[in-house]
């Protein structure tokens, strides 16, 4: 055994816990309050704005769709890193305890850059808060797949902490100051997540993995498991990249493009994934991943009006080059680079989000009135107040600025964190006792299995019973 | 063995499940109606109400939550329960039964308390019957946790028969005639389902459980495998608090307070959960079910202006308080009070449900005008027709009414249902038989695996191959 | 080993998919544009028809529908076949990549037949079109369900191609031409898909299946498994067959329909399972898939005023009918008519579907305007402009007649597509290889465990480990 690690979180992950939630209560208290679509005044505000029906609050625009995206956040995200033969409980458990800080650190952090009433000093939360906390999250958990199995729970919180506040620095920066466009948040969301984890799983490199080799890998069971995650994701990806957008057309042609362009890499993603094996076999990693990059890349343009086969040809090329990145860039990048990329959020995050970008970048600028009429044009990309005067060309140009952004905020933030991830106090495991959830799990049945026996000759062959450890256990008192 | 019980239902549960699904289609056909809004005259109602568009139709109101209900009841319930190594089947299985008769009459006895149409005779549904109706079967979901795995299906369907029925009166006499508040169901769901399995369980107690201790637990995949029913109860918890609430502000706050006090249970539940292990370790049953206590806990108060960080406090104190539950009250409970409850239901529903009534209790008697407004007020606590005068203490007190009628409904109806559930009719299974697939399905693959090895002397180790009982026979079959 | 059979498709599938995807998007190029609700232009078009709410989209009617059948098409169906023992990968995998194809090519031939505009030459596509193509390829997934574990990917890839094909011609018959109602398929969908499965796997008929015999049949845990799907498909039936019915009443009586039927249908197929069974076992087979006959069956009538008691009724009959199926029929066609059946389709797709349409043309036949009112009868039968003179009973004879196409286009279908399929090119399995994921993707673990174990006398006993291939080898290396 090359290292001795003490990994007993007994104090600190209940004192984290314990002292995030009362900060957030503490801070919910003095900051958050309803919005007036959620609040008892609604009646009033009702009659002053001339509204004639309930079916109006945004509530109705919403909700379907900030329902899926939760479903994205807990189910997707958790299930598809079940993948792991060990590491299901830390897969979906950790995710679960990430998300469920995250969204309230979220709330406070957006609220503060995006919505803070300078009168009262309040924070008015609705449905459409709720959907950008969990995007907020979405970005942490998609660094979480990088580090996934080789931290310990209050590496992640730490981490998801840090990683909040990052997010709403840098959306303040690309949404509000660049004025940049990015409802599913390719920039925003998947490219910062992306390279937010690289850079942290770069710092916490570890040359020994290795010796937890038996445990880093997939068998029959998992995978499929794993496919819960996969198509809960790709199939509310239509809601995660409309959920935000204008109410009408704006989320109706969100939602088309984000299904067409998802179909669409399918196809590639299986075609490359069978071109890479001798007889064509698939792989599962392929299949469970690759497959979810168009929704990434459209998250910039799918609110733009992209065409439908636009949407088809940017997943054409991102089912490609996904899966030919879990093909030749993850060995690359562990070999060459040290970076330990677990879920290869390099191929589904980070690169299909910096794709998303440009496509973004180019649509944005390539926007016309003849193709989005006078005011469709001005709608789409907000051209109103301190912009109203600004070209499709310069947004463009400001699109790809933001692209950067999140880029510098990924990797300089990631690398920081990582630093701090680095002291020796979090409690993280040691290298061969990576991706096993004993070791922060009470497992009941141990991952091996064992077996009694009585040789009964039964036409040369033996009959054995499998049974677990303490049935063996209770089998012993019983007949011995 | 101590017991030789029949477990062959080939007779009753056929006979149970036609009687009565003929029964339901005769009272359906006496008392069942469409609504206004889903009959086809509904384009007459809309030109005499001046309805301008079919958006104000109550489908597009409630139709979102009510299938994220719907999953909630089905998939939620169902793969919760699924946490044993060998009661996947009858978890899930036996829940969809139970539901699927129970729905039915459900909107029988709600329809006949609560919208019996004096005139016609009729009952009137539409998709708040719905709601309802998958509402009034959580509660015996509920019950059915406590006695997982010990009962017969033909148990089941009797238990879910008088559960619907107590179900409807106590309904009634807590939100008609008491005029309390309970969108989501604190007190009439959670309360009453929980202590009327937990009566029903005493009166059943087993002394000899333990002979089927082998069985009495998860195992790895199983654990994971719960995990979707708890994430989906998790995830549509909101929609769960908010589906029957006031059209406009009040199922959106509904849904931001359910959201806000859930995500502030995890993390209170993974602190105390660490907590209770020497090196920190989490208990998957923890994360399983006392994350959702929240979600509980606010069924009542979810309506109310309890402003974001009332909710993060109540979701605070039941992660606490659930997690201890399960840590000190069931061993309590089981070996005191001779309660066995193999979900833990008393942790999950139960205590949180009652938290819950009192909860709500106190925040209607501490409503005032100055944060509801004047028609807030009126509109949140319905103070209209004969309750127009009544005042927020007033409605204080007859809350807590509310929940001492939950309390007496569930404990004596639990004790009168068990006694007739008593009864050696029913064919329950055997003491060392319960928790077991095998009694109550044809189960392909035994419990035990059967391995077939031939002795290759290979550096010393064998190498084995590992068959099911067919594959076992049908090689003897080929080779000897 | 009786066949060699080449199952590399390393060339077949990637340029079956490149070609396909590449002609996808040329076409969608030339003919697929938004429609004017998911356009820039929509403002103008508001504007133009004086609708004042955003919310008036049909976005806002329809998008929750179609993410249940989302989930129906991808998780409902896929999960539902992972029943097999060791062939989760291709259920849930290439029901993944036939929906993904299949709803491309479905927007395109639905588009020429349906929403061709003769000016423009384009096909204007929205929300509804998004849940057609979805509906289209149900009908290619249920013919998938017969061919399970017995076809290779590429043979998938064209029996989606014609059956797309077909699909819309004779939904263009009958829904067109005929004017047949049928707004959840029972006809169009169900009925020709599963003869349009069941004509293919007899065209593909195995004698010696029976040599993979070991690999046909389900284990505990893919049992429980493929409950996901049941549930799945259960819950979002109502939204399958209210999806794209009339807005208002028309959607809110289809769900109430179909979610009474699905509740009945289960107490059924539990009764006649137990009875299946000497001592009252319940068989997984049935609950898994006659559960979810009354939602088939409902299909054409479910916007009907079929009456609550009526729709209980279809689904009492079809739990019975769909259960004996596969107790009685099933054999029979697999013995007889020498029709493998893997799935049951028979029983869950084209019997129901058949029934659903003889509902479907009795209730349009004995529709009144005293039930439904002048106007309600006009728009439920769409009683206007060619067909504004048709009577109730002429509408049951087209529907009746629509029923025979259905039929009539999946039997000659079929029939015509399994010829092509049978043609030895497309790299299917042998017969010993059938339902066994290796063969077409790369498994990492075996299907066999390998145990590795030194002999340690215990009390009589021996202790072993069960290990993976790759665990053996690794602890080979080290110590010898």
């Amino acid at each position: 055994m090359s290292s001795i690690k003490n990994t007993n979180i007994r104090l600190t992950l209940p004192v984290v816990c314990f002292v995030w939630q009362i900060a957030m209560i503490i801070l919910f208290g003095v900051f958050i309050r309803y919005d007036e679509e959620s609040d008892t005044h609604w009646v009033e505000t009702k009659a002053h704005e001339n509204i004639t029906s309930d079916i109006e609050n945004d509530f109705y625009f919403r909700y379907p769709s900030f329902q899926d995206v939760h479903v994205m956040i807990f189910v997707g995200f958790g299930f598809l890193m079940t993948f792991l033969k060990r590491y299901s409980f830390g897969a979906v458990g950790f995710n679960f305890l990430i998300a469920s800080f995250g969204l309230q650190w979220a709330l406070l952090m957006q609220g503060w850059f995006h919505s803070l009433d300078p009168h009262t000093g309040k924070i008015y939360i609705g449905v459409e808060s709720l959907i950008n906390a969990d995007f907020c999250v979405a970005g942490c958990l998609i660094a979480y797949g990088a580090v996934l199995g080789k931290v310990s729970p209050v590496q992640l919180l730490v981490m998801t902490l840090f990683g909040i506040t990052l997010f709403a620095v840098e959306e303040y920066i690309i949404l509000n100051l660049l004025h940049a466009r990015d409802a599913g948040g390719s920039m925003v969301i998947h490219t910062f997540g992306g390279y937010y984890g690289l850079a942290i799983t770069w710092v916490l490199y570890r040359p020994n993995l290795h010796q937890s080799k038996r445990m880093q890998g997939s068998v029959y069971h998992s995978d499929a498991f794993a496919m819960i995650g996969t198509l809960f994701l790709w199939m509310f990806w239509p809601s995660f990249n409309s959920a935000i957008t204008d109410h009408g057309d704006g989320q109706h042609r969100a939602a088309i493009n984000t299904y067409l362009c998802l179909a669409s890499t399918v196809l590639t993603t299986v075609a490359i994934s069978s071109l890479s094996q001798k007889t064509g076999k698939l792989d599962m990693v392929h299949i469970q991943n690759s497959t979810l990059a168009g929704g990434v890349a459209l998250g910039t343009a799918a609110e733009f009006m992209i065409s439908p086969y636009g949407a088809l040809i940017v997943g054409f090329f991102c089912g490609i080059i996904s899966t030919m990145g879990y093909i030749f860039i993850s060995p690359f990048l562990e070999k060459t680079l040290k970076i330990q990329d677990t879920c290869g959020i390099h191929n589904l995050h980070a690169m299909p989000g910096v794709i998303g970008g440009i496509v973004g970048a180019i649509t944005a600028a390539a926007a016309s009135e003849s193709v989005y009429g006078k005011q469709g044009l001005i709608n789409t990309f907000d051209f109103t107040g301190d912009f109203k005067d600004r070209s499709v060309l310069t947004q463009g140009g400001y699109q790809a600025a933001g692209m950067c952004v999140s880029i510098v905020f990924g990797v300089v933030g990631g690398a920081i964190v990582g630093s701090i991830l680095k002291l020796p106090i979090w409690g993280d495991p040691a290298d061969e006792n990576c991706f096993d959830d004993e070791v922060y799990w009470e497992v009941r049945e141990p991952a091996t299995h064992h077996l009694l026996f009585t040789i009964q000759p039964l036409g040369g062959a033996i009959v054995f019973d499998l049974v677990s450890r303490d049935e063996l256990q209770s089998t012993f008192e019983r007949y011995i």
